[in-house]
């Protein structure tokens, strides 16, 4: 342990888009006044680390280190830090939870503001880096997490301690894909006993929306997926049923003609886990109207717009979103875990893949794979 | 009273999209079973009258009897109907309310499907029409309403009974556009105190929205409209601000940006009452990040549609329609009736115009004038 000092370590530097991530050593500095410094022990690639990496994003920086599903322990705090303490079993928040602002008290939305302008332009909340790399040059922060590294840096409010006895290689999961499709059925839709829901792509985010739906008692739990090798996997998460548009529809059928028919009118609740906009649509217009809503979780390309006649939403369709499941991620987390322990929600069977740190290209190439939910990274390695 | 026997009466018949109506005597046959023959005594022409007489709606029919917000008193009954009697003074309902189907049993929505397919094809649920001409021809009914006629029938599922006490030339106007304001914001919005709104549109739906909002004590009443004319209007319906975005923006401000400024950050609920799909877009976008709503009202021309970036509702906005204010016609109506009786629901003040029935033509250009609100015409002249 060196509180207050810089730490020298190995980190994973996206140095410039649609290139590997060069693993090397960078110092990490010591926390500021409100900042944690984290020891990371594992880390899952996600598919926004790859989004960003891949150039797509016109709002990703470089050079910068990525990653924002991990957990590991506090190495050191801070001034004024009094939610962690080093020692601190904790998982990175990329939506913060200040308890503050005007986001956070309410209890409508999970999107606190608190350090979201600097987060979005890869600093820490006073404007400045806490990482360089050999050369001295400046290595910018990502979703104020950038978990692809020995040692990070994050705001005291971007970062949630939870009991020692959770596996860190598991349960750093909960930092974004299976507490986001959880979040999505159990907070923002709100599902419950008796719905039908249809769920659109079956990756970590789609099978967690399945596990949610299961956990609330959903009479039908359609899952739509393009690759049949998730059939297996959405039967063992709790899917009732699973469609593959490529293969299952009978000649002019649609998907929508599809679930309206297996549903008797379409669907309570359907959820969007691919990214695709038409397959938002699609979800949108198998709703059943009157009541039927929407939830689009995926993360479209740039530019990319979703689009559908007035007709269904004036029918009473309704169309919203969900970032990070609905989840506080600093009040929350507890009843995750709680539930994770109880045997009530499955990280563990998401982990299919697991590397060494070093490996972390490979892992990238896990992600294009249909037999890989997710690759966790041992840091340590 | 002519119980069982056909009536001769005068009516408007449109015979051909984009050509006046035609007011000439036919013959409207006797109720059937579950069907009510109600003598029309005042019908207001809305928009939807407008829109199927000018052919664009590709669900037109002709010919028909147009006409959708009326009230009368009934002539008659068929056989099984037991919500209403002759001399009952009634309100024809587009939006029909069985009590019985899925739609009505469900507390989430007003949209019954006992006769929508029927309704959709102009008859009766029999699927035969009541309404001839006196060559002998067949005229369709519309909206399962056909007020512009001396003699309508409907399904009795369509047709509520009001107190007696309640002039009929003004509560005519609960048929359609007051009610679809009032409940959009009241029912399906449930707005709520010290919230911010923004209702685009000044018409008699738009100014009907700013009525539910004033009357559940929101902080902000933003009207926005392109014609200066409804500024007056939209103050003395409760507005707090107006906006025309064609004289009142900055250069280089856009109306999503004006809304965002006046508000600190958005809007709780807007509402779309021009049909306009950019509009609708622009509702979306004025609301407020984490929890904003916007209510699609208006009704949008065939094959437009609304589009946004998945982002906006990602991040936290809702869309959603609203179809005659939400309101369950028979179960609800005695509630607005109450509501204008006390004063708290303002009617009269819409009724700009009033005509005999045989200048209905010329009721049809009141529209297209700013000045306008309703024109109600009188049947009995
Ligand atoms: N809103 C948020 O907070 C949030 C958080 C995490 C991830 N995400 C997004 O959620 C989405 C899913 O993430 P994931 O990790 O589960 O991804 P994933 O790639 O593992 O899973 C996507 C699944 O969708 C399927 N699919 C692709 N196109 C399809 C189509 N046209 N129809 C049906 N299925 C199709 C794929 O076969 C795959 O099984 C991504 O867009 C990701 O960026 C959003
Ligand atoms: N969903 C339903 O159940 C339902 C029921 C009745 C009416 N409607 C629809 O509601 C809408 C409003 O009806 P109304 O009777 O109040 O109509 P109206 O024509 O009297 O009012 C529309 C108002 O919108 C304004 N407007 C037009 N373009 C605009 C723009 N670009 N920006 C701002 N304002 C603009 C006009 O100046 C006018 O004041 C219509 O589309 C109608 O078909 C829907
Ligand atoms: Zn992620
Ligand atoms: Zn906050
Ligand atoms: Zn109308
Ligand atoms: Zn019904």
């Amino acid at each position: 342990m060196s509180p207050g000092k810089p730490i020298k370590c190995i980190a994973a530097v996206a140095y410039e888009a649609g290139k590997p991530l060069t693993v090397e050593e960078i110092t990490v500095d010591a926390p500021k006044e409100h900042e944690v410094r984290i020891k990371v022990e594992y880390t899952a690639v996600c598919h926004t680390d790859a989004y960003t990496l891949s150039g797509m994003d016109p709002e990703g920086a470089f050079p910068s280190i990525l990653g924002h599903e991990g957990a590991g322990i506090v190495e050191s705090v801070g001034d004024k830090v009094t939610n962690v303490k080093p020692g601190d079993h904790v998982i990175a928040l990329y939506t913060a939870e200040c308890k503050e602002c005007k986001f956070c008290t309410s209890n409508k939305t999970n999107l606190c503001s608190s350090v979201r302008a600097t987060q979005g332009k890869g600093v820490m909340p006073d404007g400045t880096s806490r990482f360089h790399n050999a050369k001295g040059e400046k290595l910018l922060h990502f979703m104020g997490c950038s978990t692809f590294s020995q040692y990070t840096v994050v705001a005291d409010v971007s970062v949630v301690a939870v009991t020692p006895e959770a596996p860190l290689e598991k349960i750093c999961l909960l930092g974004c894909g299976v507490t986001t499709g959880y979040g999505a059925a159990v907070k923002t839709a709100d599902v419950q006993k008796g719905d039908t829901v249809a769920v659109f792509g079956a990756g970590t985010v789609g099978l967690s929306v399945v596990q949610g739906a299961k956990a609330r008692g959903c009479s039908k739990i359609i899952v739509v997926d393009i690759n049949n090798q998730k059939k297996q996997w959405a039967q063992d998460f709790g899917a009732t049923d699973f469609v593959n548009p490529k293969t299952d529809l009978k000649e002019g059928q649609s998907i929508v003609d599809k679930l309206v028919e297996i549903t008797d009118g379409g669907c309570d609740f359907t959820f969007d886990c691919t990214g695709n906009t038409s397959v938002m649509r699609d979800a949108l217009e198998a709703c059943h109207k009157g009541w039927g809503q929407s939830i689009i979780i995926g993360v479209a390309a740039a530019g990319q717009e979703i689009s559908t006649r007035p007709f269904q939403l004036v029918t009473g369709r309704v169309w919203k979103g969900s970032a990070f499941g609905g989840i506080k991620g600093r009040s929350d987390m507890d009843g995750l875990i709680s539930d994770y322990r109880d045997g009530k929600l499955k990280v563990d069977e998401f982990v299919t893949h697991e590397r060494p740190f070093t490996d972390i290209n490979a892992a990238f190439e896990d992600l294009h794979h249909g037999d890989c939910l997710r690759t966790v990274l041992d840091l340590s390695k």
